[in-house]
Formats: C-alpha cells, sequence, structure tokens
C-alpha cells in the first residue's frame, strides 16, 4: 500500500507552523523603511512637504512592482494550467508558494543585504526583490509540477529562497555583479536548481500518468492567459530595481525590442521543427519569453534595440531547438522529467543572458555611457572601474550561480525524496483530485474519472 | 403561469431612462476640477509651466485608479463566474451595473462631499471614489447572484449607491473617521446591505435550481482569475486615495502583508476542515482574500508588517470557518441564502477590520507617528487629536455602517420584491439561459439543457 | 486539389526574412533618445542628479505605456478567442503579428515622424506609438480572422504599417491634426483597410465553414477577458501620448464617461433588437467598446463629461444596431466578409469620432481653455488658431483617412490574393487544426473532428 496522500494534518501543520515563525521573526527584525515610515519620512523631509511627498519611492517603484506582482500570481499561475487536469494546482500551489516565499525572502533579503542596527528595513524595493526571489521558487516549481506535494513545494521554497539570497549576496555584495533583470540570480539559479532537485526525484513509473500530462484545448487557452502577462510586463520586469533615470527606460525598451525579435524565432522554428509545418503551442506559450530571460543582466547596459533584437532572435531559437530536440535528450538519457522544459525557458535563455552580460560589461566605456556609466556599474565610483575585470566578474557569478543551483538542488531534492510529504504515486501524477475536491464533472472529463476513481481516491487519502 | 422574464422592454427601458438622466444631471452639475480644466489647471500654475504639469494628480492616482478598476471590472467580475451555468451573467451584470454605478455615484458622491457653487468637481479622485462606492454595490451583488433579474440588479444599485455616499458623508465628514480602504464603508456595507436584500428575497424552493448552484473545473478556473486580480491589486485598493507619501507607501506594504499570511492560513484550515483534507476552490478564491478587506481601516497606520500578518491570518482563518460552519446555518436557520458567501469574504473580515482599525488609532501616538501624525489623522491638524475618543468614533462608525446597510437592505429589499423586474422563477435560478443568447452547446453541457430546454425558456420569455 | 497550406517553409522563411531585415535597418537606423542614452540623459541634467531622473519621460509615459500593450495582446488576442474553434489562432497570430508591427512600425514612424541627422530617436513615446500602429493592424485582423494564413497577415501587416505611417504623417505633420486617440488614424484607418482587404479576398463559398463560424460557452467568456481589458484601459489609450497635465487627465475621464454610457445603451438596444429580449454576447463584448473609439479624437479637448457620455451613448447605440442591422447586409449586398463585425466597432464610430472631434474643435474657444488651448491645439502656438478653419482641417483628416485606407486596403487587397501564401480553404476556415497542433480532444469537441479529420488534414498540408 502506497504512503497516505492527505493532506488534513501535513498542509495545516506546516502552513501554521511557518506562518507563526514568519510573523515572530517579522515582529522581532522588521521595520517600515525611511520611505514608509510615518515619523521618519516626516522628519526627513525639509520644507516643501507637498514637493516632497512626490518624491516618496513608491511614486517610482510601485507600479514597477504591481507589473512584477502579477507576473509572479498571474503570470507563473496560469502558464502552468496547460496540464488538462492540473489546472486547480498550477494556479492554487503557485499561489501558496508564492505568498510563503515572499515573506520568507524578505527576511533572507534584508538579513543578507545589511541590517540597519540588527532590523530588516521594508519598503517597495524590498517588495519588488521579495517577488523576484519568489520567481525562482516558481521557476523550479515547473520542473517538478504535477509530481509534488504542496508540503514538498513549501519545502523547496524554505531551502531554495535561503540559497537565493546567499547567492544574490556573494553576486551583488562581494563581485558587484550586474543582474538586474536576474538572468543569472533568478533564471539561471531557479531553473539548474529545479532540474537537479526534478533528477533526485526521478520516478521511473511516471509513464503510468503519461495520459494526463498533456494539454487540452481550453488548457492551452488559459496558458496563453500567463504567457502573454509575462511576456507584456517583462520589460518592468527587468528594469524594476534598476537605478533611476535612464537606466530604467533603456532597460525596459531593450527587453520589449528582445521579446518582439524572440517571438518572430519562436514561430519560425516551431513551424520548422514540425513535419506538417503546424505550430505547437508549447513552443509558443515559452520560448516566445526566452528574449526577456536573454537581456536579464545586459538589459540595463548601453546593448542598443540592435543588440536586443539578436540576442531575443538567438533564445527564442535555442529555446525552441531544446523543447524539440533536447528535453526528449535530458529525460531519457539524464533522467532529469521537467514538465514545463524550463530548461529550454529559463536554463539556457539564463546562461545566454549571462554571457551577453558578461561581454557588453567588458565592452563598456567612458566615451559610450558619459556620466552614466557609474549609474550602471557603480564600481566607477569607489574607481575600480576596469570593464575586462568587470566581465571577467560577470562570467565568475555565473559560474558560482550554477554551482549554488547544482548544490543546493541536490541537497534540497535528497531532503524532499523522504516518504513523509504526501507525494502522490505514479499513477496518480498532473492530477488535481489528489489534493482537491473536484467539482461535478463536465462529460468532457469522465475519461479521467476512469482513470482516478472516487474509490481509490479514497484510499489514497485514508 | 409564472410572471414573464422577458427583458426585450424592461431593460432597455431602465437603461436609456437612467442613462438620460444622468447625462441631463452630468451636464447639470458635473465639471471639470482644477486639474482636469484647461484653464484652471493653466491658469493656477505658476512660472516653471513643464515642472507643474508633472505634479498633476493624474500621475500620482492615476495607477491606483486603474488597478482598482481592474479589481471592479476583471476582479469581481470573473471571481463570480464560478458558477457553471452563470458566466455571461456574472462578467456581463457586473459590467452592467458597476458602468452604472460608477455615473450615479459620482453624482451622490459629489453631492454629499461638498458641493463648489453648487457644481461637483470631477477629477481621478472623484473616479477612484466612484468604482470604491461601485465596489460595495458588486460585494451585495455576490449575495443574490443567480436570484436575480438584471433590472432588478440596477435598482438594487440605485438604491445602495445613494445610501452609501450618506453613510461614507456620516463617517468621513461628520465623525471623521478613517477608512481608506473602506472596511467599513465599503465591505461592512456592502455585505450587511446585500445579506439583508438576500433575506427579504429569501426563495423557499430554491433547491429546486440546486444543480446549477455549483461550479465545473473550467469555471473555476475563470473564478481564479477574478480570485488573483483581486488579491494583487488590493494594495493599490487600500492605498489609492490615502495622503501622499508614507501613508500611501505603507498602505499598500501592510496590506501585501496582511494577504500573504492570510492565503497561509486559508490553505491550512481549507485543508483541516475537510474529512480528506482536500482543499475547496471556494475557500482559496475567496478566503486568501480576506486579509486585504481585514487591513482596509488600519492599513495607513502604523500596524507594522508584524500586526498585519496577525491581521490577514485571522482574517483568513475565520473567513474559511464561516464558509464551512457558518453559511449552512444562516442559510437554514436565518434564511439568508448568500450565493458567493460575502459574509465570509466581506462581512466579518470588514467587522475585524473597523475593530482593527478602532484599536490601532486609539493606540496612535506622537511619539510613534512623529510629525507624520496629521497625515493620518487628520484630527490632529484641528486640535482635536485624542486617540482614544478617536479609537472611540471609530467604533461608533461601524454602528453607524452597520445601522444603514440593514436598514437600506430591508427597505431596497422590499422594492425589489416587486413582482415588476422580471427575476427568474426558482426553477431557473444561476442560469444564463434566461436572459441571454447562449451559443450552440458543447456536449459537455447537455445535461444542462435537459433542465431548461429551448421550449421552456421560450415560455418563459414570451 | 487545393493549394498546400503547410507552414513548413513558407513562415519560417518569412519571419527569418522579415526580423533580419529588421535588425539590420535597427542596426543602421536606431538609436536611444536623450532620455534612454546614458550619456545624452546625463549630460542634459543640471546639478540635482536625483530631482532631475524623476523627470525622465519613463515615469510619465511608461504606467499608460503598459496599459496599452496589454490592450494591444490581451485585449485584442482574447477579443478575437470567441470562435469556438479558432482560439489558438487568435490568441496566436495577434501575438506574432504585434510582435512583428511594433518593430516595423518604430521604423516606418520613426522614418516619417522626423529624423535626426540621418537617426531614428527611440524610448517610451515611440514604444506607445507603435503599438498603436499595431493596433491598427489588429482591427484589420478581425475582419479576415478565420480566413486568412499567418503569412499572409504578416504581408497584409507590412503594407498596412506603412501606409498607416503614411497617413499619420499627412494628418499630424502636415494637416496638423488633433487625434491623440486615434479615431481617424487608427480606427477608422484599421477598419476600413481591413474592410476593402475582406472584400477583395472575399469567398463565396464561405459557408462551408459556417459552422465554425460561431461560438460555445466558453469561448465566449475568454472573448469577455479581451473586452474588459479593452474596456478598462482605454482611458490610458486616448490619454497616452497627449501633452503632459490638464490634457491627459481630461482625456482619461473623458474616456472613462463615454464607456460608461456606452455600456448602458449597448445592453439596452441588445434586449431590444431580440425577439425574446435576450442579450447578445457579440455586442457586449464589442458594441460596449465603442464609446471608447468614438472620444479618441475629441477626448483631449474640453469635451466635458456631459458630452462624453452623449458620444458614449451613441455611439454604443449604432454599434449594437449596425451588428443586428448593417452587417448581415454587408455581407449579403456588398460581399464584405467581416468575421468580427469591425464596421460596427471601429468603422462607425471611428468616423463619429473624427466628426465630433471636428464639431469640438470648431466650438473652442480661448475663453474656454485659457492659457491650455495651445496644450491641446499646438497651431495657437504659430499664431494659426482660427477654431473653424481648424475644424475644417479635422474634417479633411477623415476624408484623407478614409482615402488612404480604401486605396491601402485594395491593394493589399490584391497582393494577398496571390495563390501563394497557404490560404484555408473554405471548407476549412476558423479552425485551428489547420495550422496548429492541436491537443487530444475533449469530448465536447468531436463534432468538430468529424468536420476536420486528422487524415483530411493531412491532405491539406502535404
Amino acid at each position: 500500500m502506497a504512503e497516505s496522500t492527505s493532506m488534513r494534518l501535513r498542509l495545516p501543520l506546516i502552513c501554521i507552523i511557518l506562518e507563526v515563525i514568519l510573523i515572530i521573526l517579522f515582529g522581532l527584525l522588521v521595520e517600515y523603511n525611511d520611505d514608509t515610515h510615518a515619523k521618519l519620512w516626516n522628519a526627513n523631509k525639509t520644507h516643501s512637504a507637498t514637493r516632497n511627498d512626490y518624491e516618496n519611492e513608491f511614486y517610482y517603484r510601485y507600479p514597477s512592482f504591481q507589473d512584477v506582482h502579477v507576473m509572479i500570481f498571474v503570470g507563473f499561475g496560469f502558464l502552468m494550467t496547460f496540464l488538462q487536469r492540473y489546472g486547480f494546482s498550477s494556479v492554487g500551489f503557485n499561489f501558496l508558494i508564492a505568498a510563503f516565499s515572499l515573506q520568507w525572502a524578505t527576511l533572507m533579503q534584508g538579513f543578507f543585504h545589511g541590517l540597519h542596527h540588527g532590523k530588516i528595513h521594508v519598503g517597495v524595493t524590498s517588495m519588488i526583490n521579495a517577488d523576484f526571489c519568489t520567481g525562482s521558487v516558481l521557476i523550479s516549481f515547473g520542473a517538478v509540477l504535477g509530481k509534488t506535494s504542496p508540503v514538498q513545494l513549501l519545502v523547496m521554497a524554505i531551502f531554495e529562497v535561503t540559497l537565493f539570497a546567499i547567492n544574490e549576496f556573494i553576486l551583488v555584495s562581494l563581485l558587484g555583479a550586474n543582474d538586474a533583470g536576474g538572468s543569472m540570480t533568478i533564471h539561471t539559479f531557479g531553473a539548474y536548481f529545479g532540474l537537479v532537485v526534478t533528477r533526485v526525484l526521478y520516478r521511473p513509473n511516471l509513464d503510468k500518468s503519461k495520459h494526463r500530462n498533456s494539454s487540452v484545448y481550453h488548457s492551452d487557452l488559459f496558458a496563453m492567459i500567463g504567457t502573454i502577462y509575462l511576456w507584456m510586463f517583462w520589460p518592468s520586469f527587468n528594469s524594476a530595481i534598476t537605478n533611476y533615470g535612464d537606466p530604467q527606460h533603456r532597460t525596459a525598451m531593450n527587453t520589449y525590442y528582445s521579446l518582439a525579435a524572440c517571438t518572430l524565432a519562436t514561430f519560425a522554428f516551431s513551424a520548422l521543427v514540425n513535419p506538417e509545418g503546424k505550430l505547437d503551442m508549447v513552443h509558443i506559450q515559452n520560448a516566445a519569453l526566452a528574449g526577456g530571460v536573454a537581456v536579464g543582466t545586459a538589459g540595463e547596459m548601453m546593448l542598443t534595440a540592435f543588440g536586443s533584437m539578436i540576442v531575443g532572435f538567438l533564445a527564442g531559437t535555442i529555446s525552441v531547438l531544446g523543447y524539440k530536440y533536447l528535453t526528449p535528450v535530458l529525460e531519457s538519457k539524464l533522467k532529469i522529467q521537467d514538465t514545463c522544459g524550463i530548461h529550454n525557458l529559463h536554463g539556457m535563455p539564463g546562461v545566454l543572458g549571462a554571457v551577453v552580460g558578461a561581454v557588453t560589461a567588458a565592452l563598456a566605456s567612458p566615451e559610450e555611457y558619459g556620466q552614466g556609466l557609474q549609474k550602471v556599474f557603480g564600481d566607477v565610483k569607489t574607481g575600480d572601474w576596469d570593464p575586462q575585470s568587470k566581465g571577467g566578474f560577470q562570467a565568475i557569478s555565473l559560474a558560482v550561480t550554477l554551482g549554488m543551483a547544482l548544490f543546493g538542488g541536490l541537497l534540497t531534492g535528497f531532503i524532499l525524496k523522504l516518504p513523509i510529504y504526501g507525494a502522490p504515486p505514479d499513477t496518480h501524477c498532473f492530477e488535481d483530485g489528489l489534493y482537491w475536491e473536484v467539482p461535478g464533472e463536465e462529460e468532457g472529463h469522465n475519461e479521467l474519472n476512469e482513470v482516478a476513481t472516487p474509490n481509490e481516491m479514497e484510499k489514497l487519502s485514508s
């Protein structure tokens, strides 16, 4: 008899314990920052009160935050609803682990980014950073989608958020790396972390659930909601925490052009690799986004629209080819079961983005950037500016990220392998009915019921 | 033979008459305010033209307005599409009554908030306030969903908007209450108003439509679109009309933390109250939002992230427990048929929010707020500041709101009971086909057709 | 045997060639503008660095841009998913041609709007303008929806974008026309261009695909996502490129009131024209938006809320009546097969908007606008201000637009008629399966499979 999959006690227990710990730690450690604190903000202001209130960072970061927020909850959540029978879990578990991760990330990032007299200061920038870290967890979720219980996902989030914060600290604070849009910290890290986790959790008998590991007509349309929102708001994502002024403006625009070129590459190669020339929804839903990933590091630099479009075109191309030719090999040879193909959307394009970032940084010159140089490369201020060594540090950052992801994924994978989380059996992967009250079925879904009858379900849950 | 449900004349008549009245009243009473009037804005500006145009309130309120607008039309509209056969009506009637209410609210709120030489001045702030008032009507719509004709809903909106404006006037202008996010004015008022209306409209034979009063797989996914948008943009909702600077920033952040904690509580208790430990979509769709409602009053105060998370956790908990244990009792004992469970999402969390607001206000001190005190509590300026009496006035505001909602709901309910609006018969509640041309069916819906054949429909409509 | 519809070579070829041309032209011609260039932005700034970064146009245009972007990709994309079996193509081809058009439009508009030393300068304003031009192409797409291959659509976009840019140049630069929201340049042009194209592509045997040219229950709900997003963000659309300050604020508000009034008219007349008084989703999805189109020219003027509501009410009315009475006649008498009814949503309301704009301009006076006059009508600055001749130029602009649309549509239509693009045969219009890998079907779709069996499909694609 298989392990029970009931969430009756497991899920409430972990949710309540985690939230209580979070609340206690927030009570001990978290304070309003200068822009959100009634006393500090108004004390810091000079004479002209009205004018100064308009300068609160809220007005320059919050619209970007909301766009990022939409990507995290609608973008990632709906992108994963493509599976025919896993929509509740996709959008629901995405919701749960994101809500947890953003709280936990606030603490971890606050701790590593620098305490103020032992306290973590929060405001809209910390909210964006927490959402970014959450994005990384959701990328990894894509690799294990359909094969994990919500308790496993929460445990994964605990570790991944922590390691994300450490990696981000090493890159940004120690190595002085540029990575505003997170090609390395978010995409490369999240992708390879998730791939290692799913490798450790390899299920040799997953084909027992194969018939559910595909889409139906309307589930593909729901997934397109996620795709389009990610695509539209990616310029906001990459530019959300750059410096004010030209860098933020430029980043958004570079991303816009990269994505547009990527989309044409995606349609081109999707038709080309299909024997009948038919487009594949999997490619459109995913590969068209690779252009956003691939300018996550270089987007704030003087990459130019021209450069952005080349990068985007390349990203779309390798992403489609990855779905077509690499993913099946990863599964059959390396035993990496990557449900959403995150290697193609976040892994390879993330590495590409890191490389593009290193090269673009190595080519940066005071002639080209003028006084804007130090707004992009903070090192200029400290007199440490040397484009080639900067490029080198960017490359080292990629290596560190890959190392952290592999090590972290391995560690986390083995922890998730413990038979205590109520993971789904091989026969019931990609199936909402295991963890959700599924409403009386439409006739169109009858064939699924035959696979998992209420009786079987009951046995599993008891 | 039952009353005809045809909308052939009823709906055009009421829509056209209402819109003509609105247009006439707008022509007589409404003027551009200083920020939207070509002459006034440019006359008020001093020398440096460019600089000043950037200070137009448009740039500091409009992004919040758009987020609120999305909540009203997509959030509420899609949240209610969970019913298997009422999606057209949910999103369509939501659209209709919102479009009417925001116009009517502009007039009513303009009248009570203070005329300028007999004229109502409009701009982005009045647009946000009108959307807020509309939100209250849509909350009440949730209680009567599936059991009312669009004409009834418009009549309900006429009365509810009017009483909302009066209640808001008493609270904000007479009692000087704080309620930026509307825990009292919007949520408590809308919920108890709607609950009384549905009580008056009690249908003893509603179980004749019981088989349609539930979701199907894809309708639950559509509803999640509504949920997630409401959840994401709630920080904008609560902060949309606070004072500029730290209060707006702080409100958004407090709401963000409250919602995150609420979500973990919702998942925990949803699994806990289910015998098999399965999650219930009704809880996730609704209770996870209670955290936004519950910080609607205190959100702009120095509630801290810690306090916000405690409030959010409580709100999620009582909301799930309400769905599980209270809603059935309300229906069986008190004859309150609350289709969407607004008592759990808006009623109890709204009251909780009012209480939290009163307590937080009573604890506010100049030491904690510094010069920011008067930006939150306007009374400071007039020298009336006394935290404890402030707390008392907040509590009185809750009582007034409950009184107005009960009285208003009773009055409106009896008006809606008149047999002239083409309300659906007990056998055809929760059914789009009564008021909409429903397209040729997918096979999956055949069982529904058996319930309401074209013939029957024709008879009803004739 | 019919022409092959395979996209195996055609689509990759055109996508890759176009993107390579775009990349080369961008490399040769496109440069960052003053607000996005690291050197220029920081050189132009004066002392107080922090303050000035806040004045980057990014912060005053980008939120509007994102709203417009949502309308282009989600709004148009999902609005067209109403067809039962064409959702992939609707949202997918919309995605493809929009991604192409915004790049091509950047070049064409940059060329006609004025080069800077032979270079095109780009920033957030050019991004908005490119999205606007793209909107025009997507309007035309609505007329030919379901009857064209993606290659045809890309070819259409090449020509339409080019002619759009020329027409816009004539109107804005030569005639000095006001048209911030594009009643003429976007809606009238896109609609009549598309109608002429579909006329040239007339299919006498289209009724062979008639059974697929309609909606199903859930496809109508997906379409409502598009509708509601278009409706909500239309105030941002019309105001996105107006001058800063009062004009932008006023435009957004006028559009808001116009749309609200339009919605009530739409519901009224939809019920009135139906024998049983039932509402028709086609009207709600489309006609409720006509109010946004109809204030696209006059929205920035002192139209007043009162005037906006009258215009919106009229627009909704003629749009519903157009769907009911005119569209069938256009098809039977004039052989114009207008899949989405763009004549009712964009054509007639666009012309109405042009006329309202001309009249409102002719009535504008310095008494009413004060110093704000020249912010709306730039001609004031040059001393050319004469309201009546201004009104005349607005009227001439409409005539020019209609001429350009008819001529351009005719030319483009004949080019699209060439039998080389893999257009669908009459028996397989409105069918995703021709160009997409469609997933294993839900039972509800079986009847569709009977129409187009895999065998038939294979034959067509070979």
